[in-house]
């Protein structure tokens, strides 16, 4: 069966999931909706599909799902009217900056039975799966300690940041649900660090771009984030894990994977510049994993709550920032 | 402009060029032919193309180029063929297993002025190009010597070995393409040992299992060639190269770049397993990279010339070890 | 000029030392006492040296310099002993578990001019000198975010451990001193996270065995330590330090350079074991560098003073556990 | 017991072996001679022994042992010397650059029964035993391939070359010892190819600088060498075995194990420059090796046959360069 896709939001990340939509043996893309026409249009005559409004790709009878990559205010909202609908949803991350409507849309998500999946990449990352596998095998016994590190070759716009809800909410948010998904236990206090040390501007627009988290589940598990605006070096992406038997790690990657010596030493040519090239895999698995929970074949996952937990973790870091001390997630959620 | 495109042959080298086709924005796939009807349909069905004859599409005027992959035996004759007819033409490796009918092909080829590149897929590798990047740009001086290492996981079946002209032919002759490629001059001398240490019936086929080759030009650069039929640990695939001011090389690929640390050790995955899933990358890239050479917009390279070169290389090993001597290819070509 | 020294304790890492001093062509070890005899003559069997009492080395004309490596709790009388006598000293870390006790030592320290320095090792590594090196240089810009790894091959008994202080004051004092060195600047908070997963007995012990901590400088500047004491593959120790311009990092050393290819993966064969095999070149370098300080040509460094402020930062790690919020140094010292 | 040493010889490598000597705990060098005073006495200075003439060092009763260093043409006549004398004795490679000098030499050396080591330090660096180790536990199962590659930061002295008997002699014949050592089997047949690319003044002292060489057992095992007078990145060494289970390899060592990453890639600073420094360790375990060996606990190996057949393979080499073609060892032993 053949899942008939909708697409709202033509954007950078529209394209990406256009791309892996119409690659995939098991979807089609059917419509297109994006409030700037163009971009809808390119879409459409790049992979024959409509360009459509979002109500009528509500009201369509052949769209079976729809890949949400609007602006974050509008998320919540077409959640629910698409959870209504009784479409297959996915959303990018995330659902909303506010958990009180997160947790609003995710009870019209249930009271509706709708299958919506939020879309945390990193998760269906070739190497960062092959690490999750050892840890699911037993490899390395009991998950201890998760360290993980992520630096942005460069800062986004200021405006940009200005409106997505800083740092912890726009970028350690991914780190989050990375954490998460390593420890397999839910995290019980946050303690954060935070600094503006790349460019004063964003430090005017409110937010960091330094920032150090510490994670700890009630078990005592713990987890260590690394993050800044600025590498470099290229797209800086690491995750390891330690345990009662072992470790496993994963290492950056390359575009290009060769190594130069010279009387400078031996060099290797800098990581991927560009979160969609380092992660052209990861997006292609992620939708093919849409597609078979959708088919029922597979858990939707990430779950909207996956999504929640990672804003309340977001939430949390916020306020240790701003009070000196350890927060307990309880105080969030 | 889109290139319409034949394919000669539906085996499983054909369904690697129908998949990288259909992925190529500039390409169309119009028709496939093969003995086996059941393999061509096949193709036809996923990919939403003609099942036809190579007769019919010889004739046909819907068609611009041709990919041939059909068995080694039958090359020579559909590259005239469709030279003949006007068709660009890319050939899988080899044209022939005799020189002299390669000639007399390249000389069709030459009166007809088609268009011709043959399937070394391994010079579209981008972590070789990138080799090849950095001798262009003079990162490493003069190139002096070059070390291949081309380690296959397991030995063909022996009634393919029999057909297959023998493993210089077959497997090594990929590493003197790539030999030529990196040294950047002819070869003038060959010299190569050869065993049989993998599996005794591949030596009761008449070919040999292990074997090493030097070449040398005229000029005294060098490069060194490691063979074998057997590599437990995946497809091992290597190129160095040292010269005046440095080096540079591409280490093997890995379909999960991870690392798992007990107390047995630090241990990374084997390598890919299957030449297909090693050269993606490069399969997509030679297509395209024949279709800017049919659209004018690039060299057909490697070239018939390319292949007849590769080929004298691995008559002139054979002869090597057969007499015990070093062997100059004027004696060949 | 050869410096002649005393040497206070035989034991294990007394051994070291004794060791060190023989093998450096500037130094000679005339002297050692230990309160076990036969632990003293043993090193006096190898070395050619006196066993003699603490006492006749601290009255000795012919002893220049000492090398305390006594139980931590005699090591400030015997500091303020020899400092008093004239006699140059390296004193094993921590001088004193109680901060106040350490400043009072200090003070005889400053007032009778006396060159002391405190034995953090790993300052001396050749790898870690060389990520200093590079920072120095200005080859990563200003220093934003240091990242530390350590983790011992196994805990040390649990009596050891009721005597040590603690684990920050015990382990993470290494990493401490190592954050201070590699950010160029004072530690302004501390925030910590602690846990039992290794064994309960250490718990019970009133002890951790698995923590994290993060710095944060006045500026802004930032580090992570991750500690445990179990590590199936040999004793971990990394750094990482992240700046403007790039980053510099030095991975773990290993006894045997190997890598092991089979159909099981690729393996290097496990870490070292054990702090003396896995710091061999830094223990050499760390006495070498105390004879250039008592032969007055170069400072003393690590001092007191920095054996002083590590000791200050395991304190407010300890507390920031304790109550749950990032500490302040200037509430500590 | 104590071995009591003469030192033959107080150069460049004189002074290794000095030092490696004094280090060890089972020996003491009593004297050193040399044609040379200065040379000498500069040794028994820092070393606290006796400068004597060679012939002292024959009659003395305080000697058991000599190490011979002194230049290649007196090797064999010393070692026939202090053989009679009744002394064990180390002799730097080669023991003669005429095979059949060496041959009459190690009859004396049976005559006598003398215990003689041959000076391939390689041989005991301790991550080429380790993977020689690994190839004892059967982790490769049977050998079937060897690759060594051995490049030196830059041509010794054209006068140098000219007395030393041609690249194979000097320069490869570490690395004839190393394919013999890690073949496990003797070599039947050897084909080489030599080019001058790096300095033609070494082409008109009649030498080359870049050569590779094939190596073939009777039963059909091959090595591959590559051998460079320069390489701008430093010493470089590695080699890789490959067998029938799999495959073991040894890489480069580095002064300073550190990488910097920032927008021009990731660097690791070159290799050690020199070969005294990258085999510190393994001319320590050499020596050490020797010592057992004139205890009587070990076998003296690489013995004086070991020197005699990586002759004898320089020896096929050069003949394989002026010839064309596979020569055999038995047309030259």
């Amino acid at each position: 069966m053949t899942i008939r896709f909708g697409l709202l939001g033509a954007g950078r990340i529209g394209k990406v999931h256009a791309k892996a939509i119409s690659a995939d043996g098991n979807a089609r893309l059917v419509a297109v909706a994006d409030a700037m026409a163009p971009a809808a249009e390119a879409i459409a005559a790049q992979y024959s599909c409509e360009v459509r409004s979002i109500e009528a790709i509500l009201a369509a009878s052949d769209i079976d799902a729809v890949v949400i990559c609007t602006p974050t205010d509008t998320h919540a909202d077409l959640i629910e009217a698409f959870a209504r609908a009784g479409k297959a949803i996915f959303c990018e991350k995330p659902i909303d900056l506010s958990l009180d409507r997160v947790k609003a849309c995710l009870k019209v998500v249930r009271d509706t039975k709708a299958v919506l999946m939020v879309g945390f990449n990193r998760r269906f990352d070739p190497h960062f799966r092959a690490v999750k596998a050892e840890i699911a095998k037993g490899s390395i016994g009991a998950v201890e300690m998760v360290t993980i590190t992520s630096r942005d070759p460069g800062a986004p716009p200021v405006d940009y940041i200005a409106r997505s809800g800083g740092i912890f909410r726009d970028m350690t948010i991914h780190d989050f649900d990375m954490a998460r998904f390593l420890l397999g236990e839910e995290v019980a206090e946050v303690s954060a660090q935070a600094s503006v040390l790349v460019d004063p501007a964003i430090g005017t627009a409110g937010d960091f771009d330094s920032v150090q988290v510490m994670l700890r589940t009630a078990t005592g598990k713990m987890a260590l984030i690394s993050n800044s605006r600025r590498a470099t070096y290229g797209y800086d992406q690491r995750i390891e894990v330690h345990g009662a038997k072992g470790a496993v790690s994963a290492e950056n990657q390359r575009p290009a994977m060769i190594e130069l010596a010279t009387a400078a030493g031996y060099t290797r040519p800098p990581l991927h510049d560009f979160f969609m090239t380092r992660y052209t895999e990861a997006y292609a698995a992620e939708i093919a994993g849409f597609i078979q929970a959708v088919l029922g074949k597979a858990e939707a996952a990430p779950t909207g709550e996956d999504g929640l937990s990672a804003l309340a973790l977001a939430e949390a870091a916020l306020k240790s920032v701003a009070l000196g001390r350890t927060v307990k997630i309880s105080e969030i959620l």
